[in-house]
């Protein structure tokens, strides 16, 4: 064993395409031997944290989800942007126009939405309709300066019936209608990883970020002086990476 | 009168913004003067020819909307990009798959589109749902080589009841979603400019674009080497342009 490996005492978990994939009737379909890995993670004496851009429900609704699907997995164990993007918009005065998914509004609950001065794009799935996306496109443009925060901006994710546009296209979409640039919350931030790290109290070098996108999940995780581990579940093809991905 | 305006015989117009704002009931709204503008650069003897991005319905129903609503307009005068799509379709040897306008399919009649090998991509307005957006990413990404070509590059444009994303902003998300660089048709590309010229019998130096989009109308011509003039209908807003707009 590396002595770089003797050194680690904490593992951050991705969750979409780790543990399960998501979609289909009951949420979604663990990936096989996902959750036992889990159990033996927890058993063995490191720490773990999830970490994860999901943005398609609350962590409450979220983790029940994946406990329904038998992973030991507590709301407290898990950094998601929503709660970051929160905190944000709060120590900046800024009210947003949401263009979430439904299921995620109620995290946005105690902030101002009232005359929005910026806007916050989340995976929001069916909500990428043609009139959501010009609502959120007048908002901005209306703005004397525009501030557009996103949620993630992964490329695209797989569910059960096939992979997804995923919200960094959305944002690149009003990126390039507004001729603004996004600030990003979630992974790759070098903030939320840090976060993270925090919550779990350990540092970058003695810990790794397991993930199956690599640009988020990998090059995020480098980026924070971790090693990043890229899982063949989920999204993950077998074709060269995108240019900017490494 | 200077020397380069009395050398001037022709002129290219844009519609959209110009001569009208799309949307609404009758499919638009004539702005002020603009129908008696056409008939007087008609009846001065200057050449004109119409250049336009629309893409959302057949050159046929497009220009009978246009008569409807007082123009002198035949189809015959008329550069679009769908037909110069299709003429690079064929030459390429390429399948589309379409993300387009209900209406504009027809101009699509005689292509092969059968086992797509592309994606063309265009003004789909209300089709551009978030299933469509996820079929054509696939098709996308599971070609060997994805190519994808793009109606316009347009940020937004202005229709009765405000402003709208056009096509260049879900390019931009295909673009990022993919990894992949769009092949555009039409404005502002310099080969659909030299298109309308030619059609038009008049050089560049001899020839002037009038629209209001200063990335596809004036910047276009610009690289073609025509004058380009800003009209303050339309999209136009009192701001500084986009940083890449010059």
């Amino acid at each position: 064993m590396a002595a770089w490996a003797r050194a680690v005492r904490g593992l951050l978990l991705d969750i979409s395409g780790v543990l399960y994939d998501s979609g289909g009737e009951g949420g979604g379909v663990p990936i096989p031997g996902s959750a036992e890995a889990v159990r033996r993670i927890k058993a063995s004496g490191l720490k773990l944290r999830f970490c994860t851009n999901e943005a398609q429900a609350t962590r409450e609704k979220f983790v029940k989800k994946l406990q329904g699907l038998g992973f030991d997995i507590s709301v407290d164990e898990v950094t998601a942007p929503a709660p970051a993007a929160c905190r944000l918009l709060k120590e900046r005065g800024l009210r947003p126009h949401l263009l979430v998914h439904d299921d995620l509004v109620p995290e946005f609950a105690d902030i101002d939405k009232t005359n929005p001065n910026c806007v916050v794009i989340g995976d929001a799935a069916e909500n990428f309709s043609y009139a959501n996306l010009n609502e959120a496109f007048r908002v901005l443009i209306g703005l004397e300066k525009p501030v557009l925060i996103s949620l993630g901006k992964g490329r695209y994710y797989k569910e059960t019936d096939g992979l997804k546009l995923d919200v960094g296209a959305y944002m690149k979409a009003l990126e390039y209608a507004c001729d603004v640039q996004a600030e990003v919350v979630g992974k790759p931030a070098k903030a939320f990883f840090e976060s993270a790290l925090a919550e779990m109290g350990v540092p970058p070098e003695q810990a790794i970020m397991i993930g199956d996108d690599i640009v988020s999940d990998v090059g995020g995780a480098q980026q924070c002086g971790m090693r990043g581990v890229q899982v063949r579940t989920g999204k993950y093809r077998q074709i060269s990476p995108p240019s900017d991905a490494l």
